[in-house]
C-alpha cells in the first residue's frame, strides 16, 4: 500500500515528537549516577522504530491541548519496551550481544547497570503516568493499572519466563500464539487500550481498539519470526538466528505457513479497528510501511 | 524501652496482617506460569521483619475502613523492597548466597526467573496502589509519583548503582551517607510519607513524617553495617562479611562512632515525629524492638 504523502508526513513530525519527547524524559534531574545515565541514553535513544509510541499516538490522534499527553503516554510505553528488550538481552536470557544497532546495554554497561537501567525505565513508565498533562486523577489510575496489568506476572514478565524456562516444551500453535501474545501482543495491546483510554473513548471501542492490537501484535511476532529466520544481524540490527533451536510458527509451518497467518492477522486487525472511531488509514499506513520490508525478505 | 503488653500485642496484630496479605496478593490469577509463581513466594513469603508496611501501618493508625488500604500499601512497598533484594543479591551485584533464612532467589530459581520475578513485583506495587480500596483518585497518582521516584533513577537505583560501581571511591562520610540514604533511607522515607498521604495529612506533616523516616533509616543501615561487622551469618539470616572491602561508617570511624550516630539518628527521628498527629510511642517501640538485638551484638 503507497503512502499518501501527507500521511507519511504526519507520522514523520510524530516520530520526531516522541524521539524529541524521549530525550527531553532522559535530561534528567541531578543525582543520577553518569554511568546510569549514559546506559539509559544508549538503551533508550538508540534507533528504534517507536512502533508502540506511534500506535498510542495514532490512537489518540490528539488534538493540541492532548498532544503532550499523547506523546508523554507514548513514551512511557517506549521505556516499559525499552526495558523489557534489556532484560531480554541479558546473558542469563537470550543473551544478545547486539540490539537496536548498538551493543546491548550489558555489553557496553556491564549486567549491573543494565538490569538498573530497566529498573529505572520501568518505575520511571509509572511516574510519567502520574505526571500526564492534561489527563485527570481517574484516568491516570486507569492508565496505571492496564501498564501493571501488562507488564506483570501474567504479561510480559510471564511472556519471558515462559520463552526462557519452557519454550523447548512448548511444540504445539497454541502454546506459540499464547507466548507470541505475552511476549508482544500484550504490550500493544496496553498501548493501544491506553491511547483509547486517554482519547475518552467508551469501553466498547476500547475493546475494539485492543482487539485490533492484539492482531497487530501476533502479525508482528510472527514477522519478527520470519526475519529472524531469514535476514542478517546487519538488516535486523540486533543478533538473529537465535532461534533457531526454537519453536515458532516459522519451524512449526514453515515460511509460507507464517506469513499467511501474518497476513491473516494484519486483516483482523484491521476489520477490529473500523468498528471504532479511530482513523485507520494513518494506522494501516504506518503498519505496511513497518513490514514493508519483512514482507519480502532480502536473502 | 521495654513494650507494654498492649503496644506489643497491637504490633503483632499488624504484622500477622501483613503477613496475610502479602500471601492473598500472591494468591495469583491463573496464567502465573508455576515456576515464576515459586519464585515470587519464596522471596516475598521468607521470614522478614515488614519494617516497611509496619511503618506504613503505624503511620496511617488506620481506623476500620482504613485498614485494607493501609495494609495494601505496605505490601505494595515491601514488594518494591524484597525486588531490590533479589536484584542486590544477583551475582552481577552483591553474589550473594543467602537472604531472609533462605537461598537468594536466584540460587534456588536461576537469574532469569529472580530478576523476573523483581520485574512482576515492582510492576505489581504499582498496579496496587492503582486498586487501593477507599483512596480517591488524586491520592492514588500522588502515591505513584512518590513511589516512583523512590524506586527510580535519583532513587533506590541510583543507590545500588553507586553501591556496584562507585562504592570503591566513596571515602568521606558525605558519600557515605548519600549512599545509605539512597539504599535504605529513601524507601523507608516513602513508606512514611505514603502513609501520611493515605491518612489525609496536612503537606507539612507529610514532611515531618519524612523527616522522621529518613533518620530512621540511616539509623538502620548504620545499625546493618554493625551487624554485617558483628553477627555470624546465621544470626543475620543473610550472607555477612561482604562488605568488608567497603567503606561504611563502621570502617571509616569505628563501632563506637557508627554506634553513636545510630543513637543520634534515633533521636532526631524522634524529635520529628513529634512533630506530628502520629502516635509516637508505637513507632519507637517497634523500632526499639528492630534494634534490641543490633544494639547488644552477640560475639
Amino acid at each position: 500500500m503507497p503512502l499518501p504523502d501527507q500521511q507519511l508526513a504526519g507520522m514523520l513530525s510524530a516520530r520526531d515528537a516522541i524521539e524529541g519527547r524521549l530525550e527531553q524524559l532522559l535530561a534528567s534531574p541531578t543525582g543520577v549516577p553518569p554511568n546510569l545515565s549514559a546506559a539509559l541514553r544508549h538503551a533508550l535513544l538508540a534507533p528504534s522504530k517507536r512502533i508502540r509510541p506511534l500506535l498510542v499516538y495514532h490512537v489518540v490522534e490528539p488534538q493540541d491541548a492532548q498532544i503532550a499527553g499523547a506523546l508523554d503516554l507514548g513514551c512511557a510505553v517506549e521505556m516499559v519496551h525499552t526495558a523489557s528488550l534489556i532484560l531480554d538481552d541479558l546473558p542469563c536470557m537470550d543473551d544478545a550481544v547486539m540490539r537496536r544497532q548498538r551493543p546491548t546495554t550489558h555489553m557496553a554497561f556491564g549486567q549491573a547497570t543494565a538490569i538498573l537501567a530497566a529498573i529505572a525505565l520501568l518505575s520511571q513508565a509509572f511516574g510519567i503516568l502520574a505526571a500526564l498533562a492534561g489527563v485527570d486523577d481517574a484516568t491516570k489510575t486507569r492508565l496505571a493499572a492496564e501498564l501493571s496489568a501488562a507488564v506483570g506476572w501474567t504479561g510480559l514478565v510471564a511472556g519471558q519466563e515462559l520463552d526462557v524456562n519452557e519454550r523447548a516444551s512448548i511444540v504445539a500453535v497454541d502454546g506459540i500464539e499464547r507466548l507470541n501474545w505475552l511476549k508482544t501482543g500484550v504490550l500493544f495491546v496496553a498501548a493501544a487500550r491506553m491511547g483509547a483510554m486517554l482519547r475518552g473513548l467508551p469501553d466498547e471501542e476500547v475493546e475494539a481498539v485492543g482487539l485490533f492490537a492484539s492482531h497487530l501484535g501476533l502479525a508482528f511476532q510472527t514477522a519478527d519470526d520470519l526475519l529472524d529466520s531469514n535476514a542478517t544481524a546487519d538488516e535486523a540490527g540486533k543478533d538473529v538466528g537465535k532461534d533457531g533451536n526454537k519453536t515458532t510458527l516459522v519451524t512449526l509451518f514453515g515460511e509460507q505457513a507464517a506469513l499467511l497467518s501474518y497476513r491473516e492477522h494484519l486483516d483482523k486487525a484491521e476489520a477490529a479497528l473500523l468498528q471504532t472511531r479511530v482513523n485507520a488509514p494513518p494506522l494501516m499506513a504506518m503498519i505496511a510501511r513497518l513490514f514493508e520490508r519483512r514482507e519480502t525478505p532480502t536473502p
